[in-house]
This record gives structure tokens, C-alpha cells and sequence, in this order.
């Protein structure tokens, strides 16, 4: 070794001296046994490098959102080779799409490219803006496809090799197979979706304002609806709301007073995910506004002209539109939907990974964001393990310092432990066992299977499915890339929780989100915010909270300066009204 | 007239009382003889103006250019009953287009939308967003159409008629009947073309990146052409140069070194339009940069991946390319060509006004912008009668005093007599004479007709078309306006020059363009200057005085605040390369 470093040493010196001979050098390496090098060296480790970079494991994302680019910025990427694939070629700071849509903030603000940040970190990363149409875990490869131009030599479609694959490609708007969605509804999910949004609001004013039209086509051009009352519908409606009223009105004096605006929800509220007081606020708000809350209504039908809705007391109905947004919830993507049938997940809707993110039954593959859900093991599925492990003295029955000793392990293993006992408000686990047991003296506990069994049996009714959130995607990219920094470290001290199905420790904790808050800005200044610890706040002073919140989780001190410029010139000179 | 105006005050006074009453009431006025009004009336003044308004004339404008747009923001829309159709509801700062096209400047800092014009201006203009396809010069209407959407009711078409109609729409690039050219250039007219010239840029960098492509392919991908050498090509050249070397060589250095730009141009320099020392200059800096310049060569045809051409020596030459931009020049709209053949000018490639920006045997159309150009009348047509006007006492010859008589108003009309002396450096139609006649005594001239002819026979060489640039499409706005505004007063007051072949004077004077200078930014922080006089500027003083002339020329101070804000980001952060 010390001898072919040397003798590497020597050879790229010698390409130094003589740098057109570099490119036709063969070298036979003592130790390679017959390797044969090609190499266009620059440096003089580029020999050494490029043999380290052989060792590298190939790592290859795909996917450059929330989740996809968290995991690439926290990456340590000497150690990886790592691979880029994505068909856009920047990562976009989706929860401000909303404010794209009527130009409250500008496009080319909140996205910041991906080459920007690849370069930052510095490394050897390589990106490629092409979108994978396969995944072939058997032979740990990738399909890729380029999709820019025409003018292609062949179909424009490569492979990639992997050891480790990351997926973050996210979701699609999901249209529920309701017919005629996909023609002639507008989603937000993509800038370019907010973008189209935002022309096709103003061609509705132009077309609006043109001569000759009678007022009720007028008033059909004017009805803009929005299906789904989510926190994306509720805040695109309210935004649109301002947009019309601080600054359309006064460019379409004619029109104005036709404008409609309604939101339809199938459920009972809009907000659900948010305290019964937001959901309450915002319904009354939007009330007052002018904007039609049509709750209980689920759309079955779009045609180019009408939405059609059926409700449980007026049945069906149809009410002609002028343009409109589907945001009821995200669906698989079918390149995930293919991959799900090679690995035996073709019966879920979702594919699933354990709890370290990584998909079942496939070696090297992790899911992450909006693409995958984590499958929580259940307390009850182990429950005869979780006593056996804990049970040491193997007496048959479990006594409270047994328990105690192991339930630091359980509950980071079984989050939903920690979290049935905190919705009981109970401090620990041996008031559970009294609760089940009746009151006994502390100490003297014992439980045997069944009882133990019945203390936890409704523990897993805890068990939930995270929210398809930037959130959740950005604190499971940097998990995992905290997993992959120090999956070398770990393969000697684990870091995680006992094993329950076999002996020892998982190398790495479980990934476990953390639930910062949620905002719901509701138009005019107001915000909804509900932190942690069901901390309501509702006004203006959220939504200044909202903008600080905003401004510094940017990805960018660039992105972060355009989007505060944005509001600010949205403050002084209104929102821009150009049909571009 | 006192009674009615008392009659209307009570009336209208009675709609503030019992405003629900307003919509169903009936006017016999006592002036106005059985008239009949229908009046939503808001002010006490509602009925009066809006008889006013029946006797208003009906001015249709085309188009929202430099031309459209400043004779609007000129007009004095009291006085008339102005209606403004174009197909995009926004004007357009265009000389920053090539900024654009390389994201330097934002195309959302350069619009303005045009209702926001109308509304600062006040008075009742309205805008309709739909596109002319044909004029009707007989019945004096205009047929529109809406290209907004696709569900329209019937075909979106709509019938307005004028009094007076100002064409202002500008034209089209002109591919010289080319073939392949429209299928796979890109053109530089309007913000969309921007727009795609810059995500097209990205996209090849992004293709050439992509793995298993031979370094052939990535060449090609990297090639791009220019087409024309006039200051549109050469800005683009310069701007793409920059944002290559300063933004993306840093994000792509694998394939930084295979960029080529190219400009083609058939003549045999480029920015043949300015002072040779520009040229010079211009050529110099592009050849030390790398940009090739092919001049006298000629394009005859574009595939989709070559570029074949022409030259006098090589003969015909195909070069691979990956983007092409084609900026040779400006062709007639088939809307126009379609109006030519109906007014008799259909064997011309142009639209011809007179010097006052009518229309050739149409009464009430003037044209003016891009779309037309201004024939002006030749001296030596009219020789004849002007000797005649000129010849008070009918003496059959011309004194001095007498041709000073008429000389103002024969440099008014003929402006090419100024120019003329200018260029022979002469100071007034004496020296000329004297020219013509030998040296004689001032006093004692005397001209007979085939003398004057001699004298005046070099003078029409001086005619020369106006460029089809800003500069002369908003002095034509702003000209045309005026005249607008003065129509009434100069009815009895008319202000232009003699006529010639007919008495009296004509209303208005000619339009007359003075150029302030033209700009030849060439990267770098490099500009050329050419201001009148003949005064050369060229570097980095230049570039400022570029940037406070294009801040300072800006339309509203919306747009001057976020080109000057487009341009600090630039200098903090570069520019954008998402793929957007």
C-alpha cells in the first residue's frame, strides 16, 4: 500500500510535467493486480481519491423536496458516492406556494437550485435532472429518463447502479378517480401548478371583462372553486380572496361584485387537522367575507363548464365554474406504485417502511416524505416478546423494577407508549399497572402475561400516520442522513433500543418526529398558529409570526432576502396583475 | 339649456333619494327633442356626460406597446370614448428583454399591467384582452377575438366600431421564409420568448450534464447561435456570455469548457447601425471572450440539431447547435398585410402612413410603431408646386426673400432639406443656391423653376425610414396624443406648415423624431453609447449611464423600484438557474 502510493505519487507527477500524456497513460498497479486506471488527473490525490471513491458506497436520491434535500445538505458526502436524480433541478419551499398563486410572492423566490446547494457543501455530488421511471431492487438498479428537449439521441434513457437508494420523490395530487379532475381542474403541488393557477386567474378577469358577454357567463367565469378544505385549499382561497379585494376590484370596477369564491369539503369542517377553535374562526371569517363554505359536499363530476356535488340531505347538484383547484390529499406516485408490486406492498395504498425508514424487505432502500409511510410495530403483535425480554430472571411474571428496567427501550421502540400514557395523564408506567391492576402498593407488583397483556392492551390505539408535511419530510432527511454519517461508527457502539426478536440493539434509534406547530393563514393579515402543547393563537400577531417563521426557514439567505423583499414590495405596490 | 340642466339637477337629485328608482326612468329631455336616456346615475353630472359621451368620438387603439401604450398615457380621455384591445393586458419595457432572457431582470419588473395605466390616468378607457384579426377600413369596424381559455362560448369573437382607429401592434420577427426556422428558433419579442429562451439555456446545460452522452453530444448541446448581428443578437450574445462565465461555469464545471456562442450575421460586421468604432470595438471584445463571430455568412436553413449557412468564399456549412435564437429583423402581421391589400398597399412589404402617421386613403386610421412606417413625401415630387407657392408674385423666378418666405415651412414639411444642409454642412437654402448657381451675391439671386430643381435634386437622398425601435414608437404615441388632444383647437388654429397642393395650412406639423441615442450593452459591465452629436462612449462609465437611463425610462415607479432591485440581487447573489 505504502509502496503503490508512492508509485501513484510518482505517476501524477509525472503527468504534471507532461499533462498530454495523461490521457493515455495505462497504469498496473501493485496491488490492483492488473487494474487498469484511466485517468484525466488534476490533482495529485486524484489517483488515491479515485480508488477511495471505488470503496464508496453509491448512494443515489431521488427526489430533491423537502425530504430529499434535507438528506443532502446534512449528508457527510466524503463518505458516499453520491448520485442526484431529480426532474426538477431546484428544491422549491412549498409551503409558500399558495402566496405564488396571486403573485404575493414571486416564483424564483423560494426555490433555490440544486447545484447551489450540492456546490455549498462542497464534494463530490452529482446531480442529473431526469426522472426515474423504475426501480429495479432486485438488481439494485434505477431507470432513468431525461425529459428536456425533443432532440434526443434515442429515447434519452440511462440506468444507474446503487448500494443504498433514497427515495423522496413525493406524492401526486390525488383525484379520487372522480371523472374529469385531471382535464379541467388546476392541483398546487408544483410551482408550475401555482403559476398556471395565477394566469388562469386572470384570464377569468379578462374574459370576465369582455363586451358582449351576458352576466350570468360573466358570473360563471367569476366562480372560482376550490375543492378540499385543507390547510393548502383553505389558504389559496384566502389568498385569493385579498387578491381580488386589495387589488382586483380596483383594476375590474365592472366585474368585481360578481366574483365567488367557495370552498367544498366533504367532511363536516374545513381545518380538521387544527383545533375545533381555528377550524371555527375560519369558517366564521370566510363567512363573513363573502367566501362559500360548502361543507358535507363531495364533488363527483367536473366537466369544462360544472362541478357537480352530491350531499347526504340535497343530493346531487351542479354549479357552473370559472376555474378551479383540487387540493383534497396526495396519492402514490405509479413509478411507486410499480416498485410497491415487485416487493409485495401492491395491496397497501401507501408504501411502507419500519421505523427506521427503510422499505420492508428490500436491503439498501429507504422511503422518505411524502412517498412513504411509516409502518409503527404494534405493542400488542410483540407483546410476548417485549415479556420474555423482560422478564430476565425468567420467573414468569414481571415485577416493577423488571418493567423499569426495560421500558426506556419500549418506549423508544413503541412510541405509542410514552404517548398513551402522556393522552391518560399518567407519569409512568406503573400507574398504568395500578389503573389495570387496582390500587396496589408499588413495590410489591407483579404481573403475569395476561395481566401485563391487558395493562397495554389499548396502548397501539396511539398508533398514527404522520402528516404528509414539509415537516415531517425535512426531520426524516436529516435523520436518515445523521443514520448514514454514522453508520460506521454504529456498526460497533449501537446507538438504538434493545431488539425484541433478537438479541441485541438496533444500531440506530427509531426515527421519531418532533411537531413544531402548524400556521393557517386566513387571508388580511390573520394567521391561525397552534403550537405545541395546544398553544392557540389566531390574528395578526401569528401571522407576524408566520412571516418570521417563514423568512428563516428558507434554504438560502438569497431565497430568504427575495421572499422579504416580495412582501415588502406586495406592501408597498400591491401584488402585479399581468397576465404572464 | 338653463331649464334643462335645472330639470336634470332635480331629477337626479330624485335618484339619491329613492336610488332603486334610477334604473326605470325615462328622460324627455326638452333639448334634446324626444331623446331617450337610460341612466344608472351616480352623480348629479351623470346624464349630462353621458350625453356628452353619445357625442364623444369612438378612438379604437391596437395594441399595448411603446406606441399604444404612450399615445394613451398622452391622451386626454375626456375627450373621447377610447376602447384598447390587445392580447396582452400589459405593457412591456422591451429594451430589457435580453436581460430576461439570461434572469438579470425579472420579466415581472418590466410589465405593467395596462388597466393600472388606465386607472392612474382616470377618465373611462376601456380594455378589452382579445386579439384584431381583421380590420374593416369600409364600415369602419375592427373584428376581435379572445384567446383567453378554452370553453368559450361560441368563438370568443366580438365586432367594434371607430371613429378613429390607431393600429399600433407592433410586428413579428422575420424568418425571411427560412425553413426549419420557426420550427426550432426561438425569437426575442416578447416576454414569453424570454421566458423560453431561458429555461431552453438551462435545459441544455442540464442535458449536456447528464451521463453516458459523447463529448460530440455535449458540444452540440452547448452550441449556442445567434442569428443576426443587429443590437437585439448582440445584447442576448453579451448577456449569455455573463451569465455563463460569472453563474454557471461555477454550477457546471464538467462542461464548462464545451460552451460556444455564436453569432451569425450575413452582413459583414455586426451592430451595423452604430459608429464603426462601436463595431470595432464590439467585435474585439467578443473575439477575446470566445464568442465567435461568423459575419457574411447568411442562414438558408435550420434542422433540428445543424444550422446550415452560407458564404461567399466556403460555400454552404452545416454546424451542430443546441439553441438557437433568431433576431434578424421585423416582419408585417398578417392582420396588416390582410388591411394592405384592402387600401391598395398590398405590393408593399410595409405599412405606409403619411408624415402625420395616417394611413394612405383611410379615413381616421393612423398607424404608427413597428407596424408602419411613415412615407415621406419627396421634394423633388412637388417641386413644381412648391416653386409655385413659393413665387408670390408670380414672377416665374425666385428671390432669395422670397424662397425665406417659405423656407420654414418647406424644412417642416420636408424635413430632408435640413438634414441635407446639415450634411453638406451649410447653414441655410442660400448656400445651397450658391452651390447650385456659383458664387453669387447673396441679394441678387434669382431662380427660375429648372434652376431650383438643380439646386433642391440631392435633398430626397436625405429620406431615410425610421428604426423600429421604442424611441420611435413612443415619440409617435406621444405626437399622435398631442394631436388627439389638439384636434378641436387646430380646427380653427391650425399650427403645421403650408400646404402645397392645396391652400392653407396643413392642421398639425409632421411628426418629427429626434433621436436621443442608442445603447449597445456588450457584458462585462461594458456598454456603447452612441448619442447624438456623434458623441462615442464605450465601458463601464457607459454601463452606468445604461443603467440610469433604463431605471429612469421605466413606466411606472413599481417597475423602476424592482429593475433597480433585479439588479442589486444580481450583483449579491448572480443569477437564478432553476429550471423554471
Amino acid at each position: 500500500m505504502r509502496f503503490s502510493a508512492f508509485f501513484f505519487d510518482g505517476v501524477s507527477r509525472a503527468f504534471h510535467h507532461r499533462p498530454s500524456f495523461s490521457k493515455l497513460v495505462v497504469i498496473l498497479t501493485a496491488s490492483g493486480g492488473g487494474l487498469v486506471a484511466y485517468a484525466d488527473s488534476k490533482s495529485d490525490h486524484a489517483i488515491e481519491s479515485s480508488q477511495v471513491a471505488h470503496k464508496k458506497k453509491k448512494v443515489v436520491v431521488l427526489g430533491t423536496g423537502w425530504a430529499g434535500t434535507t438528506f443532502l445538505k446534512n449528508l457527510d458526502s466524503s463518505l458516499y458516492d453520491v448520485q442526484v436524480i431529480s426532474p426538477r433541478n431546484y428544491f422549491a419551499f412549498t409551503p409558500l406556494l399558495p402566496s405564488i398563486t396571486c403573485g404575493t410572492v414571486e416564483p424564483r423566490s423560494i426555490v433555490e437550485p440544486i447545484r447551489k446547494i450540492i456546490k455549498k457543501k462542497g464534494g463530490d455530488i452529482k446531480f442529473w435532472e431526469a426522472e426515474c421511471f423504475k426501480i429495479d431492487p432486485t438488481n439494485k438498479k434505477v431507470h432513468c429518463r431525461s425529459n428536456i428537449g425533443t432532440n434526443l439521441d434515442g429515447n434519452g434513457e440511462f440506468l444507474l447502479d446503487y448500494d443504498c437508494l433514497v427515495i423522496a420523490i413525493g406524492a401526486r395530487a390525488n383525484t379520487f378517480n372522480t371523472p374529469g379532475v385531471v382535464e379541467h381542474c388546476h392541483f398546487l403541488k408544483e410551482i408550475e401548478d401555482a403559476q398556471k393557477i395565477r394566469r388562469s386567474v386572470m384570464d377569468c378577469f379578462e374574459r370576465a371583462s369582455l363586451p358582449y358577454l351576458d352576466e350570468e357567463e360573466r358570473k360563471r367565469m367569476l366562480h372560482f372553486v376550490i375543492v378540499g378544505g385543507g390547510p393548502t385549499g383553505v389558504e389559496f382561497a384566502a389568498e385569493l380572496h385579498d387578491f381580488v379585494s386589495e387589488d382586483l376590484s380596483k383594476l375590474y370596477p365592472t366585474v368585481r361584485d360578481l366574483v365567488k369564491i367557495s370552498v367544498i369539503e366533504a367532511g363536516e369542517h374545513i381545518l380538521t387537522m387544527f383545533d375545533r377553535r381555528i377550524t371555527k374562526f375560519a369558517e366564521e371569517k370566510f363567512q363573513r367575507e363573502g367566501i362559500a363554505v360548502k361543507t358535507g359536499f363531495k364533488v363527483v363530476e367536473v366537466s369544462d363548464k360544472d362541478i357537480t356535488m352530491t350531499n347526504a340531505s340535497t343530493g346531487k347538484m351542479s354549479v357552473p365554474y370559472g376555474m378551479a383547484v383540487w387540493s383534497t390529499g396526495i396519492g402514490t406516485r405509479p413509478v411507486i406504485m410499480d416498485f410497491m408490486k415487485q416487493i409485495d406492498q401492491a395491496n397497501r395504498r401507501v408504501l411502507a417502511t419500519d421505523e427506521w425508514l427503510r422499505v420492508r424487505g428490500c436491503d439498501g432502500v429507504y422511503a422518505l416524505g411524502d412517498c412513504a409511510t411509516i409502518s409503527q410495530r404494534k405493542v400488542m403483535e410483540d407483546i410476548s416478546l417485549i415479556f420474555k425480554v423482560a422478564d430476565k430472571d425468567h420467573s414468569g411474571t414481571l415485577t416493577v423494577k423488571e418493567i423499569q428496567d426495560v421500558l426506556d427501550d419500549i418506549c423508544i421502540r413503541y412510541p405509542q407508549v410514552e404517548l398513551y400514557l402522556k393522552s391518560k395523564q399518567m407519569s409512568n408506567i406503573v400507574d398504568l399497572i395500578k389503573d389495570s391492576k387496582g390500587d396496589v402498593q408499588k413495590e410489591s407488583v407483579e404481573l403475569d402475561i395476561e395481566e401485563f397483556k391487558k395493562a397495554l392492551a389499548n396502548v397501539d390505539s396511539q398508533v398514527k400516520n404522520l402528516p404528509a408535511t414539509a415537516q415531517v419530510a425535512a426531520q426524516q432527511g436529516n435523520y436518515l442522513a445523521r443514520c448514514f454519517n454514522k453508520m460506521k461508527d454504529t456498526d460497533e457502539n449501537p446507538e438504538g433500543p434493545l431488539r425484541i426478536r433478537e438479541s441485541g440493539r438496533h444500531r440506530f434509534r427509531p426515527f421519531r418526529y418532533k411537531h413544531f406547530g402548524q400556521f393557517a393563514p386566513l387571508g388580511g393579515e390573520q394567521t391561525a398558529a397552534q403550537l405545541p402543547g395546544d398553544w392557540i393563537s389566531i390574528g395578526q400577531s401569528s401571522q407576524w409570526l408566520w412571516y418570521s417563521v417563514y423568512a428563516s426557514k428558507q434554504v438560502s439567505w438569497r431565497t430568504r432576502a427575495l421572499v422579504i423583499s416580495d412582501w415588502m414590495k406586495r406592501f408597498i405596490f400591491g401584488r402585479d396583475s399581468s397576465c404572464l
